[in-house]
C-alpha cells in the first residue's frame, strides 16, 4: 500500500501554484477542494487583532459545510482594513467559480507579513492556475503543504487509517508554523484556551460525521495538539485548523464509541502535527517536550507547562544542553498555578536532577550530553493532585535572532 | 555640595569584600547598617519557588524594624532545603554580631546560581571583613553596589532629596538585575501584582516615618517600578526591595501631603533603578519604553503593555530597528484585555505607523534609523477609556542566547 497523504482519504483534490506573492519560485497559492459539500468545522484565533480572512472564514464556516479552501502565503491580508476583507472574500469568490459553487462555501486562509494589501491580480491568476492543476496525488498534496509554508524548513504532514465497523475511514491533514507561534484557537465564539504563531492546518477525512460532532473532535483535539505548541508565545492574527469531512467512506460517526474512536485519532493525528511545528520552530535545533504531573486541576498543570516552556531562560539552557533546573523549577513556581517545590520531583531525559526541595547529586556531563539530543524531555511531578499537561516547543537559539531581527517588514 | 549617594542619608553605613563566593576579584558580600533601628518594609518575590533569605527576610521584617541588611552575590541559596535556611539565619546572626544587635534586625539577600549550598566559611569571612570596613562615603556605596551585582555590566544607583517643610530628606537606592528579570513582588502575605527576575533593591532614607506608611510607599513605588520592567518575563526566587529609614533627618513624614510628596520621590526613584535594569538587561543594546494609553482599565493596560514587552518577536524587530508594527498590535491583541485595532494608534519613536486598523504610509528607512537609538519608545493608543501603563523592557540579541545558553550551572 502506499504511503497515506492528504488526499488519501477519498474525495480531495488539491493544487497549487507560485503566484508571485514571494519572490522565491516556490508555490504560494493553494487550492483543496471536496467533490461534494463537506462537513465542515473550523478553530481560529482569538486575538483581537485578526486577519481578514479570520472574518470571512467565520462566516462561512456558520453553516458547517464547505467544498473547499483557498490559501495563501507570504501576505497574511492582517491590518487592511475593509479592502482587506474585500479581497478575502474575491478569494472565495475567484476559487468558488473555478469550484463551481457558492463564495460562502469556500474558506480563505493567508499568512506572511502583516499590513500589506494583497497583490490580487497575481493572486487571481494564482488560484486560476492552482484550479487548472487539481489532482489528488501524493505529489498534490505535497506542493499544496508547500504552499502554505512561510519560514518552515520542512512540510508538515501526517495521516492515519481507522476501522468504523468494517469500514475504513482515513484522516490526513499538513500544516505549516514556524514562527509566531503560540496558538490560542477556539471555534468561532468561543473564548477557547490559549495557543499562538501563524500556524495553518487542514485536515481531511472521509468520514460520515455530522457538522455538530465534527466540531467537538475539532475542538477537542486543537486544544491537545496545537494549543499546546509555543514557539514564542506570540498568538498570531492568522490561526487556523479546519477539518473538511467528504463522508465517502461511507461509514457514519454517529454512535458515541465511533464518535471516541474518531476524535482520538484526530488527537493523535493534531498531535503529530503540532510536534512537527515545534520541531521546525524558527532557530530550533531540538524538540522540547515539556510534561506536567500531578497538579491539581487541568488549568494549573498547563500553566507551569506553558510557563516553563515560555521561558527564555529555560529555552537557552535547553539549546546549550545545561541541566539548570533551577529555572524549570522556579519557572513553574511564578506562573500562579498552586506547586509546593518541597513536594516536586523534574527529571530532564530521565534523569532526576531535583526532588523534594533538594538538588539531587547528578552527573552534569552524563545529563548534558543526553540534553544534546533531537528530542528532550522535561517532566515535572508536582505531587499534590492528579491533573497532567504537555507542551511542546523548541531550544532557543542565535538563529531565531537572526531570522526575527533580520526578516524586515 | 558633592552627589548624592546611597549613604549620603543620614545614619547609614556600609561595608562589602570579596569573600571568594565568585571567582573572579570582585566584592560578592555586602553590609549595609543603619545606626540605629530604622523603620522598614520589603516586598518580596511571589514565586512559589522563593529563596531561604525570602523565607527568613519575611520574617525579619514582620517587626517594621531593622538595622542592616547582609547581601551576597554568586549563590542564590535557593532550592537549598533546611540547611540553606539555616545558612541565610547565620549570615543574619553572624552581621548581628558585627552590628551589635538581634539577629532578627538583619534581613540577608542572596543572588546567583540556584542549587548549591551556600560556601558558609567564606560567607561568615567575608560578613566580618565588609563589618570591619564600614563607611559611609561614596566609594564604601559604590563597593555596596557593587556586591550585589551578578551578570549586570553596570552599578545601578540614584538619590533625591526633597523638602518636608524647612527640613530635606535624601532618599537612595543601588540595585541590580540584568537577567530572570520579570519581578513580580509584594509584601509579605500579598499577593501583588506580577513582576520577574533576580533583581535586588536596597533603598535608604533618613526621613523620620512609621513602618505602616513605608510599607505603603514602597509597595506602590514598586508596582510603579520593579514591578514594569522585563527582561525575560522570568520570575526570580528572590527579587527582593527593601527600604530603611533612619528618621536622623527630623523630617517627620507623618501628614497626607508629607507622605504624598515622600511617595513621590519613592516612586520616581525607583524608577530610575527600574530603567537602569531594563537599559542593561543581559545582551541589551537599547532600552525600550512601552506605554499603553487610553485602556480601559489600568489592568487592560499593563496586560497589554507587558504583552508587548514580553514577545521575542517585538524584542527582536527591536535589535533589528525594524519597525514590524505588526508584532506589536497582535501582541496586544492577545492577551486577553479589551482592544480593537480599528480605534487604535501606534507610535514608534514618534512616527505613526498604524491608525485605526491600517497602516499609514511612513518613511521606512528613517523610522529605522530612529529606532537605532539608545531608547526607544513604543507608544501604543487603544482610545477605549483612561487607563494607562508603562513597562520597561529591552531587545533581545545574539548576546542574551550567549549568555543564557553558555553560563553552565
Amino acid at each position: 500500500m502506499a504511503a497515506l497523504h492528504l488526499l488519501s482519504p477519498r474525495g480531495f483534490v488539491a493544487g497549487a501554484t507560485h503566484a508571485g506573492i514571494k519572490r522565491r519560485n516556490v508555490p504560494d497559492v493553494g487550492l483543496l477542494v471536496c467533490q461534494r459539500a463537506a462537513s465542515a468545522a473550523a478553530v481560529f484565533t482569538t486575538n483581537k487583532v485578526f486577519a481578514a480572512p479570520i472574518k470571512i472564514g467565520r462566516e462561512h464556516i456558520a453553516g458547517g459545510r464547505l467544498r473547499g479552501v483557498v490559501v495563501n502565503s507570504g501576505n497574511a491580508n492582517a491590518c487592511t482594513g475593509r479592502q482587506g476583507e474585500i479581497d478575502a472574500l474575491a478569494m472565495c469568490s475567484i476559487a468558488a467559480q473555478v469550484v463551481g459553487c457558492d463564495e460562502r462555501m469556500i474558506l480563505p486562509s493567508s499568512t506572511g507579513v502583516i499590513g500589506h494589501l494583497m497583490p490580487m491580480a497575481k493572486v487571481e491568476t494564482g488560484i486560476r492556475a492552482a484550479g487548472a492543476d487539481l489532482g489528488d496525488s501524493a505529489e498534490h498534496a505535497e506542493r499544496f503543504a508547500d504552499s502554505i509554508l512561510t519560514t518552515d524548513l520542512t512540510r508538515k504532514a501526517a495521516a492515519a487509517t481507522i476501522k468504523i465497523g468494517r469500514q475504513v475511514v482515513t484522516l490526513a491533514g499538513v500544516c505549516k508554523g514556524s514562527g509566531m507561534i503560540g496558538p490560542h484557537m477556539a471555534l468561532p465564539g468561543k473564548a477557547g484556551s490559549p495557543l499562538h504563531a501563524t500556524m495553518l492546518a487542514y485536515l481531511c477525512t472521509d468520514a460520515d460525521i455530522a457538522p455538530a460532532a465534527l466540531r467537538k473532535a475539532l475542538a477537542l483535539a486543537t486544544d491537545s495538539s496545537f494549543n499546546c505548541v509555543t514557539i514564542d508565545n506570540h498568538t498570531s492574527t492568522n490561526d487556523t485548523a479546519v477539518v473538511l469531512a467528504s463522508g465517502l467512506s461511507g461509514a457514519k460517526i454517529n454512535t458515541a464509541p465511533a464518535l471516541k474512536k474518531f476524535t482520538a485519532a484526530m488527537v493523535e493525528l493534531c498531535q503529530s502535527l503540532a510536534q512537527q511545528i515545534a520541531r521546525d520552530g524558527e532557530g530550533a535545533t531540538k524538540l522540547v517536550t515539556v510534561t506536567v504531573k500531578g497538579a491539581v486541576n487541568a488549568t494549573d498543570a498547563q500553566a507551569m507547562a506553558r510557563a516553563i516552556a515560555d521561558s527564555p531562560l529555560v529555552k537557552c539552557a535547553m539549546h546549550g544542553n545545561d541541566p539548570n533546573w533551577g529555572r524549570i523549577v522556579s519557572a513553574a513556581g511564578m506562573c500562579g498555578a498552586r506547586f509546593n517545590p518541597d513536594q516536586a520531583t523534574l527529571t530532564l531525559q530521565g534523569t532526576r536532577v531535583f526532588h523534594r526541595g533538594r538538588p539531587l547529586t547528578f552527573d552534569t556531563a552524563h545529563v548534558s550530553t543526553s540534553l544534546a539530543a533531537k528530542e528532550v524531555t522535561v517532566e515535572l511531578v508536582c505531587n499534590l493532585g492528579k491533573a497532567h499537561a504537555t507542551v511542546w516547543t523548541c531550544d532557543l537559539s542565535r538563529d531565531y535572532i537572526r531570522i526575527n531581527a533580520d526578516y524586515h517588514t
